[in-house]
């Protein structure tokens, strides 16, 4: 989500932590970084970046790994301050501290394996086009990355998250804008990060962090800054593009914006798992708040008995499901918003209503119903918070209403056996507007892997870059090519001989031997 | 070079074209594409995005291969052409007709290799975070791409160039803008284009033309665009991306757009090789009337006596250089405007000049020097012609002078045996400036091979890919992630089972079986 300013009107210099349970500060955190201060860590960043590429990859691997392994010995301090300051359960932050170790200590993985660099050869030779030179290519770090952390994953995107083990993997400093929804666990987790970065002899200034919305600005307009990494809303990455387009050198800015994620249930599905189906579509939608990038947000059920009985049994899942305290005032009050023009829309019927906390905190589940000859475009829009909204489609139906969805980071399609011609035809369908397709399951819970790709057109984000997945690491990275260098001049993964990393030489894909 | 609209009153709706050599008119090409006729044309593209695709990588190679064939058939004719609209000497053309067929079949291999695809498979499984689905990702094609012709390269950056059949090679349709410096060229070579397309049996609406200022606006305007290539000038590049910032949803533009290439002589060098560097580097900066991408825009060179030598070793050669007809009108305007600026630049004295034409039509060599002392930013942006800036510079004042200088696609470095310590300075300035660092080099002449880089920071490119060289591909291709889809629904490189291209599976990178 975007950054707001949490300063109040006597602090107007502190940042505080306001508590989403009550919306009161519970204490002043940091100072808001001014300006001269943001100047001074970018620079330090700058400063710091040759010495931290040159560190190797084996140093920043350790330092990966140590950060992994400092996240997890203060597991309990984290996880009381982070569900202290966003009220997310303790078990998700739990298992959102497993992902983050596990991350830190992937992108370790990723860096020695050494793919990732493109390491290319072609020595001198004759050529259809005449004698060519000696060329030698691989990706280097752009340089001090600024990292925004995100409300909803205060630390799988935020500080320790996903954004910065890429950018420092790839050997670049990072500048961290803390989210003003957690600064307390952003100012301890930074604590944690820094000591790791100490640790294994890491160049002061390789790691930095600015508080406050101001700081955010100044920092994505700041000349030592390379490429910005931000996940958030689409509101507040046009604000950070804004700044960008003001920069006497535009960079990169990698968004993960906005996604309602579709959800399309096949009338084989709606027949054979109808039940099934709506409990698990209700547990993903309200999941965290429904707080999740992935969250399913418009999910297409056919028309007749089975798709009734599907909505009727999700309709019972989310009269049973408790209030979710969300992340912060904000959503929480935007959330409100949508309900309160979401009942007004004509052939859009609320469908089912959770349990409303008594005392206003918590707010309750809510499932819309529409059909997909009324659809408007006004339900193609993300809605943070527990709510989802069911198209029902009939024959004939389905295509035009999926022409209408914008991109998404995920889709995804319910089908049985002998119904591979309707998955095959709506995957092809949706395939254009996702970057993610699931089969049978559903969108949330982002697997870090190898193969994972959390990113998707327009406005899901900006870029044709993954931000989870060992490829988020080329965000961070640009190819140089070196013509006719002497040997004692290049890198050491250009050099001749035998390498630990694959490489491709004059052509040919060659992997380091086993054993 | 940006688009400039060659229409005439008289004749507002015929594309005509101009002869660099007289400034008029030959005649007619085409009429200026009307806006109604760029929808039909990106829509076409559209429909034909999913079916061209399908064809597979085999079908799309067979499409490069002939595409080169038919080029290299029709040689003298595209020469010719080529020539009286341009002015680029018929042996330099008949390089890059070389290199054309070259790159279009080097694509072909790239796509046959399948490494590019970054196919990837993660086996479902327990995880740290828990049971994993079964994950796998490939690129796939974004869908129809924009290509703007380049003035100064009619064929290896135009209509059959480097952005078309890599964007082919991924599996795109391409509509491309002709450039107004060769509209006849450009129609000449787009019924080769589109006779190879036809041939290997790709859908209709694959290749596409527009020819005018407007219907390239229009174009990338156009919903069903999905990214531009573009190699040109800063302000036909901002223009371009003004037009993006306006879309619904903003699409990648990859540009080209401005580079002065610093070189660098050692006082090693410049001792052992002056003369030999000054005749290397007035071959460079001259050659094609100075009017490459790549041209040594400003040039490093000791105070004292070595020095003094290679520029007074330059400056005959400037003297001996004959007169250079420009791409076109506007090129010519622009050249003549910077002799008139900076010849009155205080502290900046013209070495050389070489011969004028008598009857005014091509233009003279000119070599002009300052001291690092004296730069002040005016000396380091981009000038299209046969013209270069020698800054002479002092112990200790290397460090400064360069620190000045804005990206660029390339550096070079000459230095000496015994001098590494200067050279590896150097490149550590350098290198977080330029896409291609070369030793003892000229940077003019870009080979198309696996290692090449075509780059740079800004303002050289807006973007962290390459336009030249294997991994220029990527410029076209997003990834997308298959989540527990079964197997017949997946593409055929993610099936389970021997591939025959290079995957990662479960970690591991698998190269195919050779022999």
């Amino acid at each position: 989500m975007a950054p707001t300013t949490t300063t109040t009107a006597e602090t107007a210099s502190m940042i505080e932590s306001i508590s989403p349970f009550t919306g009161e500060s519970t204490g002043a955190v940091a100072e808001a970084t001014a300006t001269t201060q943001v100047d001074a860590i970018a620079r330090a960043a700058a400063a710091a970046a040759p010495a931290f590429d040159a560190l190797g990859r084996g140093r920043r691997a350790a330092l990966l790994r140590r950060l992994a392994d400092f996240l997890e010995e203060s597991r309990d301090e984290i996880i009381s301050t982070a569900h202290a300051e966003t009220a997310i359960p303790e078990a998700r932050l739990g298992g959102e501290l497993n992902r983050t170790a596990y991350q830190a200590r992937f992108f370790a993985d990723v860096i020695t394996d050494g793919a990732y660099l493109e390491a290319t050869v072609d020595h001198a030779g004759d050529t259809p086009m005449g004698p060519g030179p000696d060329l030698r290519s691989m990706l280097v770090p752009t340089g001090p990355v600024a990292v925004f952390g995100a409300s909803n994953f205060p630390l799988a995107f935020s500080v320790p998250g996903g954004d910065t083990v890429s950018a420092l993997a790839a050997g670049n400093p990072v500048v961290i804008k803390a989210h003003s929804s957690h600064p307390r666990l952003s100012q301890l987790t930074f604590g944690i990060l820094n000591r790791a970065a100490a640790e294994i002899g890491a160049p002061k200034g390789t790691v930095g962090i600015v508080y406050g919305t101001a700081a955010g600005a100044a920092l994505v307009a700041h000349p030592a800054i390379t490429a910005v990494g931000f996940t958030g809303s689409l509101s507040g990455g046009q604000a950070l593009l804004d700044i960008i387009a003001e920069r006497e050198n535009p960079i990169p800015f990698f968004g993960e914006l906005s996604s309602i994620n579709p959800l399309v249930v096949s009338p084989g599905a709606a027949a054979s798992r109808g039940t099934e189906i709506a409990a698990g579509l209700v547990g993903s939608f309200t999941t965290s708040g429904g707080q999740l990038c992935t969250k399913p947000g418009v999910v297409y059920v056919p028309v007749g008995a089975d798709g009734d009985n599907l909505v009727a049994e999700a309709a019972r899942q989310v009269e049973d499901t408790d209030s979710s305290v969300l992340l912060n005032q904000r959503i929480a009050g935007e959330y409100a918003d949508y309900a309160a023009a979401s009942a007004s829309w004509t052939d859009v019927s609320v469908v089912a209503e959770g349990t409303a906390d008594p005392d206003g905190t918590g707010v309750a589940a809510r499932l819309l119903e529409t059909s997909a000859k009324s659809i408007n475009g006004r339900e193609l829009s993300e809605c943070f918070g527990p709510t989802t909204i069911i198209i029902r489609y009939g024959d004939s139906e389905l295509d035009a209403a999926l022409e209408t969805l914008p991109g998404s980071l995920t889709a995804t399609v319910h089908s049985e056996p002998g119904e591979e011609g309707f998955a095959a035809h709506v995957f092809d369908q949706l395939r254009p507007k996702a970057g993610r397709l699931l089969h049978n399951g559903y969108p949330t819970g982002v697997l870090v892997s190898w193969a994972q790709t959390h990113g998707g057109p327009w406005p899901s984000t900006n870029t044709q870059y993954t931000s989870v997945g060992a490829h988020a690491i080329k965000r961070w990275l640009r190819p140089v090519t070196w013509q006719d260098v002497p040997e004692a001049l290049l890198p050491a993964e250009l050099r001749e001989g035998r390498a630990a990393i694959p490489r491709r030489i004059d052509g040919a894909l060659i992997t380091p031997a086993v054993g």
